[in-house]
């Protein structure tokens, strides 16, 4: 027997392809698109479609930009500093250091980090595009803004291989305690990260 | 500056009109969407534009049926008995039900609680067609399935004197632990309730 229409069984369905969308999640959507009238389904459905055609990525940085435009307002901005380059692994890496509006440099974006289980290797992220990038751009400073998982940290090792004996300066984000995080709540891995790059005071 | 492009903003804010999905959920699910092809973004958004045309209301029981369909399969059904009515809230409510597999009456959808404080009273829910259809159907049970909420109690407390003194059995669904509760982490009204409601064995 139907319980529900067709034409929400297939809105269900489509939700629960979201990331982290289970049945009910899906449901509540669903039920609330529903009840709201067509105005949010129509938005949201008009941003879908104009997603795949309203999105390009940098040729530099690999940034998403507008679709049409080459380069990204990041790095063509002259304010941003072209010889400080900041290496993340997606596009919306970059997102999370901009709002912290510490950062005057440019990004690279990788596409990814190398992961050998899910045959992801060097070949397929935009490492080679970097070091040309640090060639022609005279980079003084690479700072590696991959996450501190085994992937983030193999990926940073493998690009400071790559930069070789060039003269730059490579850092990555320092590791240690959150802002406001008690000593106690800290984890072993975090806490040591922490000892290993104390400072002096 | 432009950190991420109109078209990405646009979807983000959009999915963030979605109940419970703040910034950080709609980045995910809209980068999600990036990353995976527009396959899945074409079938979402088709499946948003066919909601409204798909999906009518039941003119007897106020269930979502198939755009064009008169009565819900769950009313018309002939295994289903006419005279077991049970009333809830709202769409989605009855497919709880159908889940256990355990319910073969019918259904009634009140589109709502009463609510004072959100402007909604007896006459903008289905209260007057549920009447009318126990007098049609000739019912002989009402199982008032709204939640134990202070709108779910008025609203079935209303529907019981609306019921008045027609030979209709009116019962509510039993409120007790749930089936795997550990008595000392029940909360005191459900304790309350379980005990209220206690059976002999």
């Amino acid at each position: 027997m139907q319980v529900l229409p067709p034409a929400l069984n297939d809105l269900i369905e489509a939700f629960g392809l979201l990331p982290g969308v289970g049945p009910r999640t899906a449901e509540r959507y669903a039920y609330y698109l529903l009840r709201h009238g067509d105005q949010t389904s129509a938005k949201l459905a008009a941003a879908l479609q104009a997603l795949e055609d309203g999105v390009g990525y940098c040729s530099k940085t690999y940034a998403l930009v507008p679709a049409g435009q080459q380069l990204s307002d990041l790095y063509t901005d002259p304010s941003r500093d072209k010889k400080l380059v900041a290496v993340v692994a997606e596009p919306f890496d970059l997102v999370a250091i901009e709002k912290t509006g510490q950062f005057h440099g440019t990004y690279h974006v990788l596409g990814g980090l190398i992961s050998p289980i899910d045959n992801v290797g060097p070949e397929q992220l935009h490492i080679k595009e970097l070091i040309k990038r640090l060639d022609d751009d005279k980079v003084g400073e690479v700072v590696l803004a991959t996450n501190a998982s085994v992937e983030g940290e193999s990926t940073a090792l493998y690009i400071k291989q790559q930069i070789g004996d060039r003269k730059i300066k490579v850092t990555r984000l320092a590791r240690g305690l959150s802002v406001g995080v008690d000593l106690e709540y800290a984890d072993q891995i975090t806490l040591a990260r922490a000892l290993e790059g104390r400072q002096a005071v």
